[in-house]
């Protein structure tokens, strides 16, 4: 099944144009043509069987004929703080793979010693969407633009931790911590962790310090760890 | 820290020899010369401090000045038994990834629906090495090489799975039948799953069906997955 992505269409906006590239990729690439269907989410939990009713080079055209609504596969809302890895495969198979297991919204921030200072925003979008459609999931997570450590301290959620390898006694096991059904946010730290400072910071904004097991585990394995460790609470809150 | 690799290296055999590669980097590249130290293990728990008796080009020896023997940081054995996927970087990740959260052998396996036939095994041994110096642990995985579904069935182990995506509803949740402290045998599939007849030779052989929650995961997620899920169960056995 292959599923195409318009973030305008809905139950109330039936009929929507693709944009040239993706017009393209259906018109020209996969040879469709007027009167055939189409499988087409938003993004947003719905999916939408849709018929062309134009087929130009860089104009496709679809209408809806059936609608189907979509809860999402996890009843929590899970928000990553990751500080982009130095080598940009990793960040972005961070971005697979969360998107794979569950997660609502990812946002790279800019650490005392982040060693990466620019991400390729679009790139790292179309990532995340095709992650969502392989997993054959409604929901795309909402992927933010690189953000300075200090601007996302005041984020509002139930349960907002900051997970860093120094040494603390304070520091308590994430998948303790997880309480199901919440709104979660999570620091990961770059390759040199964060700074004291930016932990003291974090504490000062209710983060609670977490730790993420014995191994030293690179930033986008402890990023994965902490979404599947979030994701298994939840589903096994009985366990 | 670097730390160097030496399978021979025992608290009874207390000086090797590097082989040309592995002496060349140490004396060529990093200009270590005779008198100086380099810590080093076997990957079997041990930790040396070692002094460097021979410094040439190709031919770097070392002897012992002190050892410490590392408990290894789980208390179970985990061998996993993964169809390589098609896009060879997956599997690597797997490799890596799993190696850093906890993993204690892994069978390649070839299976009827497996589209790659052909592994680099001496690569894969790298990355698994890399891994566990990166990771800090002193105990290496052991990597097998390709082998044939029906050639693993009669494996021993306290638990023995396979995860597959048939509509089958005797499959419970791996999270729910993880018992800790033991030793554990897990099959992940290709890409396009293991087929009903592979499934029903597993179950014949005492390998009990399992699912790895609701998303639809790639191999290389699923397999990940799995090797967290183990080690969640392990560490959090009263969560």
């Amino acid at each position: 099944m292959q599923l195409f992505y318009h973030p305008d269409l809905s139950p109330l906006q039936q009929s929507v144009i693709f944009d040239a590239v993706e017009s393209q990729h259906i018109v020209r690439v996969l040879r469709k043509k007027v009167g055939e269907e189409i499988e087409v989410t938003n993004g947003n939990g719905d999916w939408f069987n849709c018929r062309i009713t134009q087929a130009q080079n860089k104009k496709c055209q679809i209408e809806v004929i059936a609608h189907q609504a979509f809860a999402k596969q996890h009843d929590y809302y899970l928000h990553m703080l990751v500080s982009p890895t130095k080598n940009n495969d990793r960040f972005e198979w961070f971005l697979e793979k969360a998107t794979e297991i569950g997660v609502d919204e990812i946002t790279p921030i800019l650490t005392e010693n982040s060693e990466r200072k620019r991400i390729k925003l679009e790139r790292y979008q179309k990532i995340v969407l095709s992650a969502m459609k392989q997993s054959l999931q409604y929901h795309l997570p909402k992927l933010n633009d690189l953000t300075l450590f200090k601007d996302v301290l005041s984020i509002e959620a139930d349960q907002k931790w900051i997970a860093h390898c120094h040494e603390d006694e304070k520091r308590e096991a994430l998948f303790r911590k997880i309480k199901p059904n919440q709104n979660y946010v999570l620091f990961i730290g770059p390759e040199g962790d964060f700074s004291l400072n930016e932990v003291e910071l974090a504490l000062q904004h209710q983060f609670g310090a977490v730790s993420l097991g014995k191994n030293r585990l690179r930033t986008e394995t402890a990023a994965i760890s902490a979404c599947h460790s979030v994701s298994i609470k939840n589903t096994y809150s009985d366990a």
